[in-house]
């Protein structure tokens, strides 16, 4: 289980592929591999949380690092470059972006 | 707090809002309280996360409803869409899908 907070000083980073329908299961099991085998053991990784689209045209990695220092340092990690190549191949385009959590309202 | 799992049975939608950097605060703001004052209240909500990219040309909402049909029944609700039509002038465009979590790796 990943929590959101605003208390939490982390970065997110949220990263949505468009993807066609009949490769959105193999972009999610590629994007878990690639998080076990090579993210998960890198400096500052927290969490990574694969959702796929309902409609099958996304698949979206809501991911936490302790830094921007850190995600920008596994950018440069050969691994973790190998699987990100992949995931580029499988996609038909991502957009990642760094966040911050602003507010989080509960029932 | 909110929490991302595999194993509650909800729905997530991620909204990725596309802002002008002058107008992302007031966007984050007014998704603020169109969760506090109209979605926060409809059945099936679970929560809002509102975040703010770093460089500052996207908002997103990370939301949980109980159910998709939940989320589609607030549509229809003349309170969050009136909020939600100011959202949408605020954005240049805006891109809602809803999601299933298909995966939560920890460090």
């Amino acid at each position: 289980m990943s929590r959101i907070s605003t208390e939490a000083p982390i970065t997110t980073l949220i990263n949505v592929f468009t993807v066609r329908p009949e490769r959105q299961r193999a972009l999610i099991d590629l994007l878990g591999r690639a998080t076990e085998e090579a993210m998960r053991h890198l400096p500052g990784f927290v969490s990574a949380n694969i959702h796929a689209s309902t409609d099958g045209t996304k698949v979206t990695n809501y991911a936490q690092w302790r830094s921007a220092e850190d995600f920008h340092a596994m950018l440069g990690d050969p691994a973790a470059r190998e699987h990100m190549e992949l995931a580029a191949e499988l996609a038909e385009r991502y957009e990642p972006h760094l966040y911050t959590v602003e507010s989080v309202h509960q029932r």
